[in-house]
């Protein structure tokens, strides 16, 4: 749409003329909270996150609670489309304010159709008509796409990577995927699977990973290969600030090992460490591959501590070429939890728009 | 530029309507030769392969010779103007009829200024004004960039690769490197050197690399490597079908070791095997992180025989995800030698009417 025409639309306000830096001067445009919200669902394994944000992406309100994937699709998608309701009866607002709806899901997304296709980890979401869900309620078009897409393209608009062109995004949590800004654009690849890093093999002689291959990176780095090696060291008694942590939790999460390191366990420390190193040899590869400009981390295990993103990035500048690492920051994710629902709400503003991002 | 204006330069003739398949009749419209030409130059680094081709990639005439990169820019350059000249002479033609050109380099290109940034394996060549060789003698502009790159794209132009979104070209010969076609466009990272998958380790514990880290994909499987481990078993005696070839050549190319392969020698078939398997696994990866629809094996070694392709093509089945690997085709290039210069005319004609490509 042009200018003009979101302006009729009440989708754009004209704030009048900004002060001249000696040419001609410009209009200050904004997003009035009256062109209605966009709404914006992060489903992932475990968790379901809704927002409702403006149209430039900027988060009214945010609500996340547990839940688990392998649910299924009905119930998952009752308590997302349950939470979507609240935030919009606490502004207040209805279905008719949403101008559209962005989601992400834990899966590989066929773009145009908006299905899901043979995700590994959401059994009974193969081709589930996602949008149909919706139909009943929001006169709104639904946007569908891969979460760690999402995350990229959230960080990538409002985070540490506004401005730069080539950019990855890795998530690490209790998997480890990829989401890859080509030439400041999202690239996708063939059957949205591009940045499927978590089934690239480290150790041909490493465990067995869900889908089927031998050492996976993510059957060997993500949250819980570090929760079982952690568990195992503790069992075995090489640490007895692991072991006592153990005995009063009854299980460890991944953020149990990161503060075992932060007060100086040796061996918690070894375990992030360990994950970092194998971590940042697929990332030297990718590196190679992408010649990016940043490295964004994200998801739960990011947080575990400083000595995580140190061995990350340690491995990365030994093993890449010079060439390719010469101004090649590695950095937290600036919008952790949020990344998701703002990549969300940017691909349902532009398709709505049909802005091509 | 417009057809019309086009038209007017005479850079395309209209030969009148097309037959109506029901619809509106087309134009069949054609680039005639007086438009003039593009001339096309691919460095390699042993090689220079020169080449007049018509506006839309056609090529007219080529003619290669063996040459070392390593001689540095001005002996090459002064090479590649004259078998230019030579070509020119043939048509006949004249520096005038030259509308771009367009030239590959084995090292990583920085777009805007036409230079090489520390090439690895091209001394002498850091920031050479590679443009200002031609600007005495033409006044066409000049257009560089990698020649793994620019082999990429003329497959995808005129090769396996018409009409193909996502493609990965692998150059395998004395060195190994690939080529990114993500959503259409020729991807080249932020500095030129994305594709530059000859320097991803597959064994830590493996050899020293020209680059200075161990076990990198190049070193232990391009030509070199095959070369070099043909030549060992063939002295210690444990194939005598390479031993026989060894004591007649005095020494081996990679073609050597694939023609013992082909009469059956199993040392022979297991080094070829060796290299494709290690091809196969980095490969694997990057089907996982970019998703393509084809890949494409081009360069001297591609050609050894149909073991190479054929181990390439089962690891990488083998290894990646079933999503990533249903319809992906692993295929030899189209257009071999000729890739390169394909390549650089289409760079040099969508240059020179500024489409971006």
């Amino acid at each position: 749409m042009e200018v003009q025409q979101l302006l009729e639309a009440g989708l754009l306000v004209d704030n009048g003329l900004a002060k001249s830096d000696g040419g001609r001067r410009s209009s200050l445009l904004s997003i009035p909270r009256s062109a209605g919200v966009i709404a914006a669902v992060d489903l992932g394994a475990t968790s379901i996150e809704v927002a409702l944000t403006k149209l430039g992406g900027e988060i009214l309100v945010c609500r996340s609670e547990p839940a688990d994937i392998k649910d299924g699709p009905k119930p998952i998608l009752r308590r997302a489309k349950a939470l979507l309701a609240e935030l919009l009866d606490e502004q207040p607002a209805g279905p008719r304010d949403v101008l559209a709806i962005g989601m992400g899901v834990p899966g590989p997304v066929e773009q145009a159709a908006g299905i899901l296709r043979s995700p590994p980890i959401m059994p009974g979401w193969d081709r589930f008509p996602i949008r149909g869900a919706f139909a009943g309620d929001y006169a709104a078009p639904v946007f569908i796409d891969n979460d760690v897409n999402l995350m990229a393209l959230g960080e990538h608009r409002g985070g540490v990577g506004r401005g730069v062109d080539n950019m990855l995004f890795v998530k690490v949590g209790t998997g480890i995927g990829g989401g890859i800004i080509a030439d400041g654009h999202l690239y996708r690849g063939t059957h949205g699977c591009a940045g499927d890093i978590g089934h690239i093999s480290v150790d041909p002689d490493g465990p067995i990973c869900t889908c089927g291959n031998s050492g996976c990176l993510e059957a060997m780095a993500a949250a819980p290969a570090i929760v079982l090696e952690a568990e195992r060291r503790a069992r075995e008694g090489l640490s007895t600030v692991l072991a006592k942590k153990l005995e009063e939790c009854g299980e460890f999460d991944a953020r149990d090992v990161g503060e075992a390191a932060m007060v100086g366990d040796y061996e918690a420390l070894d375990i992030i460490r360990g994950s970092g190193r194998l971590i940042g040899s697929v990332l030297a590869s990718l590196v190679s591959v992408l010649n990016p400009s940043l490295i964004v981390i994200g998801g739960g295990v990011a947080q575990i501590g400083h000595s995580f993103l140190a061995e990350i990035r340690s491995t990365v500048y030994q093993r890449s070429l010079p060439l390719a690492t010469r101004n090649l920051p590695i950095v937290l994710s600036e919008l952790e939890e949020t990344a998701g629902v703002t990549g969300a709400s940017v691909i349902a503003a532009e398709g709505v728009l049909s802005v091509p991002e």
